[in-house]
């Protein structure tokens, strides 16, 4: 996560200013939702929303206010216990399944919990004694909220979207036809660099910068559409397991499943859940809420194939993206001379790289800053809950 | 369920008045919790506050608003599907496990809901047009939101007694050290008498009263306390495999077992969790939370047995009994010359007998008018989160 | 398990013909089979018949030959690892569900196990040292071992009946069809004795003989018939959740029953394993291989119930039984006086009295002189592998 | 999997003496098991040896006797159902986790079975009216026993090694030190071929051949030893969570690992057992039995990495490679341009390109012409009871 040394005043005052828009944009992702809808945890992978409302606080108190600031007062000493996700490092914490347990402590304590580190961190960075260190982690700590600003969409999504009364959250989030005509993109062999470049903020996961050889390949200029998606289920897809794989296949019998996740079929249509309720699905928006599995299996029917994570990044100037992360080929592996930072930071993303697969782009529910074309997204195979889309290549 | 009919208009204001009361006291007992503590399913058998009150109040809109008043209008469709418990003849439901998903209707829109039934079968029973039948179903509803009552409590102790934070509910619901010296009462052989006798309401599994011949046999005055507990645990009871069940053991094994529910060992000090917040276990008190393999084991440490529900109600005019359900040796099944009701009611109890042991007395939780000495509550064995106690017996 | 001092030689000598008779009818059991099935554990509750072969020897072993003779010199001392069953006072063993994984030591190497404990036995008691304790244990082993016999039967059936191919195992073990009508037998109201009474072995669990009071109540004199049976299930029961316990009708979806064990239907013909192979099912017979939720349902459907096994043991003089161990409404509970054994013999029995219902009388491969009218045979509501049936009552 | 055609007697001859020798090769391979051996499923991932003595041989018969050869007739038509892997265009089959319940066919009827259709191909192919797609059928056919010799290897010594008398198989398949002295061998940056290159037999995953770019980097000319496993063992490694994939402290957290599959810790040393018994784990030679977690785990607190399967391709003619499989750190993903076969070949290899770890080389227990240094090997990351072992790399 290198960057360049911050160190004029208006650019301090940026920073906190952006600090500040993000813990509120957060903030505001959440006003819809009744103080009940912050609670459950319908599945492991969701976390409720208060939970992601405090954890993004506990985050700038764990690695930001506590190491650095020493007249920093902890809020409330168990709040690490209850809120810290995964960092081993940073000590014992509450199992994963249970966070749908905790009923204490009430949203509005999670607010006013939230409104004391905004205040704390803006005091602490205002006063100038920050080094270039710590605002490393506050930088590293905003983009770390911008990513569960993204999975608090998805999980508020998904906990209304299994409510049986589909309510509405508000018109947001929605996607729209991609307008041109589909076509296919040509790249040429050669020698690409790929990996993050420049003077802002990166994961460590986009370095090194290194180089791969591609093969000739291309890759369409469009995301599948749902019409297109609609064609798949009713040539019988669903049930043909020469498309899938053998864990795809095995994934598709033990959830029953016969569409992407928020579909129903009703009456001979189908309708999708979207965060402004239940409403028919759009044949020209793209397809939305599928696996890996089934973006693979759809090209896999079209007689196409996913692209690699290396030839999106080389061909992503060609084409527009962005309103869905796009399934790649490529597994989740480190880079040529990966490091991974020190301590309960190192915990980021390095642990992570075994049995994902990598997702290129960004969606509608991504931050507007938080995307760049070595963004490396990535999620389990069988993840539906997430906003996915397929862009389809294939081998010259 | 047999009742004396009620004719007289002054019983009628009575009953009207009692179901009125009943309503009340429901939402009192969730008046010290914050919407949030409404939600949460932490196990199976614990259900959201939320639940139950929505769906004592649907007990009344399916099985009295709905076939006897023609001119009730349901309040919301969905609520059938949300709230029905168990009753497969007032068809579908969510599955058991996801009621702690629903955060959808909010609190407020189910007390909503509940002032609308109350008013609703209020208004439904005073216009006198209700015949013995809807009075009998009107009785049941009350005892059927009188047991919710009492498993309100249990859960709300549950739900608050896994925050990491042990949030305080209030003064109440706590017990007393039974202060009378300990001694056994003497049983004489001979055939008894056993189930419901009278004109009050009991319910199906009390009948039909019938005999039993009992040989000769003793019975404690007093309940186990947490002292004699305390005695157990120490001498090593939880890892001497001769006095359990080998269910039981399994289950102490599986669940990492050591002492009752909300127990907890600090600094050489035995604490427990009460509604009142943590504080120390008292050792006059009688010992609360275990299961009935623990009821049992400790039994046969101490050379002595548990009554069977026969004996217990032989007996129970001979001692005092309320401060907790009181586990026998008895397993829960039909009397000689059982009927169960007809239709949903029929759900009541009659297909939960097996695999399930009877509880004798009633509880500190207990609704004041909702105890009888033929009262049958059951539990399966491994159940820790009700409020049972341990009372002994011995063969003559 | 009280006996008669055995003091005459040729007493001794029927013990000892006893002893050798049992131990081969064990392995005549075991001599259709080839070493391959002697393997497999198709599920938890189905040992694998070599471990049978071995663990009744070991029971000789450990609790005869080990404590009183010693010169006995142990065959093998991994021996008692491998084929302890449930014996915590005898020290470790292997998990249950991993006995199918012992392909070692060989079928031929536990024969000759069972050859060397034979001989030991045979050479100990034949010389006259034994005292009554030792006859008791060696009566006990004889016991044990001819319960296995049983459970031999059941498993050797499990096994070959799984298998794609339905291996013949050969003529035995077939059911009769009970040419006598139907009719009810009625019984008076009244004190009766339970338990057993005699000079003979018996188990612990049978103990103390005590009375009870029973209702009058009424008694099929035959068990209930395939023929019956297809008639339940044609009139849709499997499907009726009225009929049965909660816990079964979970236990019949989750499991997909709709028919008892064995049955497969064909060509609109219902066949079913039996141990010479696929055949049809004969009306005639008794139905065989429910488990107590299809036989309670049975009885529901039916206007009936199942006995209690005190009126069992009452009525028992006055019908024929013996086909088919008879589930009765009765939980498996201590009688009034009981009494364990000390050490490892004490968890014969009483640590399994919880969540077991009662089966009574005997079946075609119960051995012939280990049936008794008190005897009590348990087993877990949902087993099916057994050879169970369905005898009706009704309260009168 | 393209093959130079063969049309020369003498290889045909060739071709069908390698078929013999392979079938041959397999049973010898079984000779020292008893009968009881060839049963027992331990695990899901190991297979009975009767059944891959079975479905090998089905394979020839589903792939190449039954579609080829008009005149064939069937051996068992039950077999297909009992011996089909896992190919769901050759129709139904028992679910994997029953292959070990299976005690029919007997052994000997298996032999029967190998030795019919051993005979059957024999002649068909000797009959020289076998084509070039036939022969290719039977070339893969023998690949594909190849690699069933190794797994039954893999699951010979997991049955026997989880038998508590750790019993010996015989002396074969033990490991060497590898003498050379530890060494660094550094490569190049540039553009490297990848993929199978020749005439000769490869599967369809080893293609299309392609160019990759490496950065420039160092492999270890040497397997990782025991001796260093057991110093990273004694520093901690197993309870140090910064070592490992979040993935691989679960994995180790619920299966209690701390040291590789097959180690025993007696009084102070460490045992394995190996075909040979238990036996002293000997300092010198490669460390074997470890999962992807434990090889990653190693090289990160070696400081070093796992290669690429690109790098280890690459760089593999400069170092010797043939005791264990080496786990390196790419995801079995295809190769540009990859094709799958038509129809149920098509199974072999593309399907389970997901949530698999490449592993090169060869082992021990690799049929002797079965490994190329295109060869790609894959398991999943937690795979234990393979013969794998680490090889160390580092960018530079």
């Amino acid at each position: 996560m290198p960057m360049e040394p911050i160190q004029t005043e208006s650019t301090l005052q940026a920073l906190i200013r952006q600090f500040q828009d993000c813990r509120h944009q957060t903030e505001q992702l959440c006003a819809p939702l009744t103080p009940e809808d912050h609670v459950p945890q319908p599945t492991v992978d969701v976390s409720p929303p208060k939970w992601h409302l405090a954890h993004t606080t506990w985050f700038f108190e764990q690695f930001l206010l506590g190491p650095f600031n020493p007249e920093y007062r902890v809020y409330d000493a168990d709040f690490a216990y209850l809120f810290n996700s995964y960092y081993n490092n940073a000590g014992k914490r509450i199992l994963r399944p249970n966070r749908g347990l905790m009923s204490r402590p009430p949203v509005q304590e999670v607010m006013n919990y939230r409104a004391h580190v905004t205040q704390a961190v803006t005091d602490f960075i205002s006063s100038g004694s920050a080094d270039a260190r710590i605002l490393e982690v506050l930088t590293l700590g905003i983009h770390h909220e911008q990513q569960h600003q993204e999975l608090l969409v998805y999980d508020i999504k998904y906990i209304l979207g299994h409510q049986p009364t589909f309510p509405v959250y508000g018109e947001a989030f929605g996607l729209q036809a991609e307008k041109q005509e589909f076509s296919w993109i040509p790249m040429d062999e050669g020698i690409y660099s790929i990996g993050y470049q420049g003077n802002g903020f990166c994961y460590d996961n986009e370095l090194a910068r290194h180089r791969v050889f591609l093969e000739p390949f291309r890759i369409a200029n469009k995301l599948v559409t749902n019409g297109e998606f609609m064609e798949f289920i009713a040539s019988g897809a669903y049930s043909d397991f020469n498309l899938w794989h053998a864990d795809g296949w095995d994934y598709l019998k033990a959830n029953q499943l016969s569409a992407p996740l928020y579909w129903h079929r009703l009456d001979g249509q189908w309708l999708q859940y979207s965060l402004n309720g239940l409403v028919p699905v759009d044949p020209a928006a793209p397809v939305q809420h599928v696996s890996f599995y089934e973006a693979f299996a759809f090209a896999e029917w079209q007689g196409s194939r996913l692209p690699t994570e290396f030839e999106w990044e080389a061909a992503a100037g060609q084409f527009s993206w962005g309103q869905l992360w796009e399934w790649t080929g490529s597994a989740y592996l480190p880079y040529p001379g990966f490091q991974k930072a020190p301590g309960a930071l190192g915990e980021y993303n390095g642990k992570f790289m075994i049995n994902q697969q990598v997702l290129r782009g960004a969606s509608v529910a991504t931050a507007p800053d938080h995307s760049r074309n070595s963004y490396r997204n990535f999620f389990a195979p069988p993840s539906r809950w997430i906003f996915s889309g397929i862009r389809l290549a294939n081998s010259l």
